[in-house]
């Protein structure tokens, strides 16, 4: 069997073979895709992020437990920019639950800098495309939210999880500020410590003070280590779902994702275009060099490279 | 006068009217800055970067008086991509140096994520032209090492000052290791705190393990407070200044960023190629939804818009 049967007859191995050469914007990935894309759409993705130390592994692996026991199959991909590895099932130093890895119904997928091209968006979302092809009802989007990149990568989730942890310096509650916005449901971890009620607190007000929309974000109190809360949670997760689907909100959002997906290959394209078509006639180089000894300015070469790529 | 002149006769309200025209990518910026591309490439650009309240700000502002005392002029881009405030000199609660503000040789310019077209980065690059063709010797690009998009724009610089700070929690020396690459230089601020030591001998080990190049970042214990440290790090700067002369490395560098400039203009007027021009025979939403509706891939989508664009 070739490696797109194999992939639909649900053969694990055959999916991380083809997550390697999606991230890799292989072509036969970008083939494959193309011939079962009417099979991609269906598994519902929920984003999880929030700040570094949040314990945002254990809270996915708890959450997709949860929805293994409801008969739920599940992909994770656990996006770190800070980490030079792509592929496996481990990252860094996290450690995740041990009977995640013997389910045959959950696939975990790491996400670092290297080991791919095309960025670590693109990496995501073909990681994404790959798992929803193969069938998984759900697809969990893990990642650290520091960077404006990160928060591009979670926003293409349906439901974005926003952890927060009890306690946490003001400096790192500035990071938060930035990023409060994309998050649908908060979850604050690590809550039997000092300081949770008063995390809250703050979370509310800070709710109260961003711009009103029909789905007022609700704030769960969650210990993801013993499990309290996260049934709960969970139910919430389900609740904003229900909320997309009525409200017409859930293919808004897959509309604008697709639209700044496909925009964003068209700009792929474009770079293709500009550094390997050998066969036009600028060189990147020269111009660059141009640039630099004043003999164009940056703007008027940028024009003559669009004239050339647009015929 | 008009402002093309009042530039260049060194009116700082005129400059202040050219960052809020370059920030928003306006025609008559882009057309002042053509016109003075060769007055360009003059000013020696420092980033300084670091993990949120490592006192970059405080840092910066007294590496800007030694250089006044020694006569140079100085201006600081503070870039913040958490607040939503561009322009004005202070950037949310961020106490500045008063005397700096009254001081004609000093340009302080706030960098938020609102208030300017085309994303933070080709803001902060633009802003860094506006101050270089007004003559300013020295730009800091002064922003918070969180994020990619962070790191990507402080790489513009041709010196990276990585501020850290004694008693960080490990997740934020985690993140920093992403982004230790780019420091040419590192100073341990708040070096009067326990555990600076301990922090260097980290930072000695870390560079240990690194890719050995030309080039070994030096470290500095510094107080900016009290000025302790602050004139060997810019003697440090300096040092690293002469090595990049030099070694032929400057040339290297600056001819990166140009290039990486110049792609990154290209596929924004291809952008706005793909979203504004209505005269084509295609239409994006058009093409989304037929994407949504599986009716085409989203491959074979992006290939049509560039097939359109490309006549």
């Amino acid at each position: 069997m070739d490696l797109q049967d194999r992939l639909t007859s649900g053969d694990s191995r055959a999916l991380a073979r083809f997550l390697t050469l999606a991230e890799n914007n292989d072509p036969e990935a970008a083939r494959i895709i193309k011939e079962l894309y009417s099979r991609t759409g269906n598994a519902y993705v929920i984003g999880v992020t929030g700040p570094p130390g949040a314990g945002k592994s254990t809270l996915t692996d708890k959450l997709t437990k949860k929805l293994r026991q409801k008969g739920k199959t599940v992909g994770i991909i656990a996006v770190d920019p800070t980490s030079p590895f792509t592929g496996g099932a481990l990252l860094g130093d996290r450690i995740r639950m041990q009977d995640l890895f013997t389910d045959p119904g959950v696939f975990i997928r790491s996400m670092g800098t290297r080991g791919h091209l095309g960025g670590l968006s693109r990496a995501t979302q073909s990681a994404v495309k790959a798992m929803d092809i193969f069938g998984k009802d759900f697809i969990f989007i893990e990642t650290v939210g520091v960077g404006q990149s990160e928060v591009d990568i979670v926003k293409t989730a349906d439901t974005v999880v926003m952890v927060m942890v009890p306690g946490l310096g003001d400096d790192i509650q500035a990071i938060k500020a930035g990023i409060m916005e994309i998050g649908d449901v908060f979850a604050i971890n690590k809550s039997d410590r000092d300081g949770a009620d008063k995390t809250k607190i703050e979370l509310e007000m800070m709710l109260d003070f961003s711009e009103k929309k029909d789905w007022r974000p609700p704030i769960h109190n969650v210990v993801a280590t013993t499990d309290a809360g996260v049934e709960e949670l969970l139910e919430c997760i389900f609740k904003h779902r229900d909320y997309l689907m009525d409200s017409g909100e859930f293919k808004k959002r897959r509309y604008r994702n697709t639209r700044e997906e496909l925009i964003n290959l068209v700009k792929e394209r474009v770079l293709e275009l500009i550094l390997k078509d050998t066969g036009r006639e600028y060189n990147i180089d020269d111009l660059v060099s141009r640039v630099l000894s004043k003999q164009i300015d940056i703007y008027s070469a940028a024009e003559e490279v669009l004239g050339k790529i647009s015929g």
